[in-house]
């Protein structure tokens, strides 16, 4: 959520408005934002999914009307809104496929739905690549030509961007970074799908805990195993702070995360030899303004650097995210943005 | 090279034409090429490395002169070259860097030499690029919007379409689809840059010779065992021939050639979501005339639609490249239409 001291004033915004809408299991957040990326105001409210997909449009459209009374804009001024949401999708046809988190919304027409409901033609996407978009836009990527975004948290998502395009895959498919191989052996970690083997698998917060679970139960000198945690009590945030504390186990299961995201960055940087990659999520371990964080992106560049060629070495901009929860709404007000031009 | 009688007759070609240009370390391959894609005239020069770039560029030029003569063009109708070279290289600013294959003509401005020396602009591609880039414009992908493209022979290059669009990345290094890593382990094969876990480790033409050691060191039963053949002639010709009389250790070389594919090309649609995934090279155990070929394909898409998402599986066309060694010129010289369009 934007500081309240953050929001341009209207008179100092630049013209045309978006809005923007982040569409979550929990809450839906809608932003107006201007043609340089800065939010003039910002809504938040329940998504209440049992409400049904017709509801959550009206209240939609409703927040948009809303935003922009806040800022004291015209909605004459808001010329496209920019909608993000969970997969599965069928981003040409506007359609919500099977969202695990959006139940009873299922094969719903939410793009022409809402664009009804707000009298505003829609641009929808994947929210992942809204958020990778986000960050390009006016986040850790917008000095860059091209980057990509990891997402670290119960998952890993993300998104690519090359040259102002994102890269949304011909089944609404692109940029599931989370899903790239990086064990082929048949004993590898499962992912939340039950696949074998992927990035998420081993560097998502189940991963880590998962691994620390798995590390604890041959070693029980670590202070995790000390203070007797149950077992839904070993979150990745008792782990960082174990970590911090300078706990060798837990140390190490968040240095092992740092090198499976190198790894799976290696193979993300030979395909698509982008000038950034970001990091965004809760599974940052407080990102650059903490010392574990800082040691956490360095082992990750560190991998990086032995795994790939000499001539890509120290090349690449790793870095974390800046923008937070708002890089979805920001970047789906940016993607209707490229849309309206 | 284009058989003779596939040659289009200069009346009945489509303007404007391009010449392709595909520089490997024995040989240099020229085309005249016209809007569609059509060969006019052929023209094939041994490399001659040693007599250096500025020769190279000074024969080059010529060979485009000869086979606008041969087709009976006129030179004036010839727009543009396309140069494909092998790398490493800058693509942006036109320079060979240290290409292993052609000694001596390394940190040298072949792309404006050559311009000079034709009198023609030039359009400058790495081959494997520019393969795909042939592929997508006139062989398998020609009915696709999107197209990854691995060659597989001695190591695994290829190239990444995404709506007539290459993906050439940053530094020139977008599309090295054979160092993706699949295999994250300490003991994983190294490829032919020393690098551990690639995909080109485990199924360009050295990891299958490899794999294929190390299984006839544990099982004689194998007919490759019992002719007895020296080091140097384990080929995965002789693996493929053995295949193909049904020798169990040899079928199985193959086949886990197949899943190792399968495994990188999961990676590679979960990244880009192509429309189409494209197999060249020699190594494609004969294709689609081949029982084996056809087997081996299979494997491939069995192992992908096994790993990938329901929504995915069994929507990618996988299938063989159908342009050979004609794919780097005339690949170079879809490029060159590109740039003059």
């Amino acid at each position: 959520m934007p500081d309240a001291n953050s929001l341009t004033p209207v008179g100092q915004a630049s013209r045309p408005f978006l809005a923007g809408i982040d569409v979550g299991g929990t809450n839906i957040k809608v932003g107006l934002v201007d043609n340089k990326g800065k939010t003039l105001a910002y809504y938040t409210f329940p998504t209440d999914v049992e409400r049904g997909p017709d509801d959550g449009c009206r209240r939609m459209a409703e927040a948009v009307r809303r935003v922009t009374s806040d800022a004291k804009a015209d909605l004459g001024d808001v010329v496209r809104i920019g909608l993000a949401t969970p997969g599965t999708m069928d981003v040409p046809a506007g359609l919500l496929l099977e969202p695990h988190n959006l139940q009873g919304w299922w094969n719903y027409p939410i793009r022409d739905r809402l664009a009804e409901a707000a009298g505003i033609p829609v641009t929808f996407a994947n929210d992942a690549n809204a958020a990778a978009y986000g960050e390009f836009w006016v986040g850790s990527g917008q000095q860059y030509n091209s980057m990509i975004l990891l997402t670290l948290g119960t998952g890993i998502g993300g998104g690519i961007i090359i040259g102002d395009k994102l890269i949304e895959g011909e089944h609404s498919c692109g940029g599931e970074v989370g899903h790239i191989i990086i064990d082929m052996s048949d004993d590898a970690m499962k992912d939340n799908a039950g696949k074998t083997g992927s990035l998420e698998a081993y560097a998502s917060a189940g991963g880590v805990v998962k691994r620390a679970q798995a590390a604890l139960a041959k070693d029980s000198s670590s202070v995790l195993a000390k203070i007797g945690l149950a077992e839904d009590e070993l979150t990745p945030l008792a782990i960082a702070e174990a970590a911090e504390q300078g706990d060798l186990l837990a140390r190490n299961v968040v240095l092992d995360t740092a090198k499976y995201l190198g790894i799976g960055i290696t193979t993300l940087v030979h395909t698509i030899d982008p000038e950034s990659v970001v990091l965004g999520g809760a599974m940052t371990f407080g990102g650059n303004d903490n010392a574990l964080g800082r040691e956490f992106l360095q082992a990750i560049c560190d991998e990086f650097n032995r795994r790939t060629f000499p001539t890509l070495a120290g090349k690449i901009i790793i870095d974390f995210a800046t923008l937070g929860g708002d890089a979805g709404y920001l970047g789906a007000a940016g993607l209707a943005r490229l849309a309206h031009r």
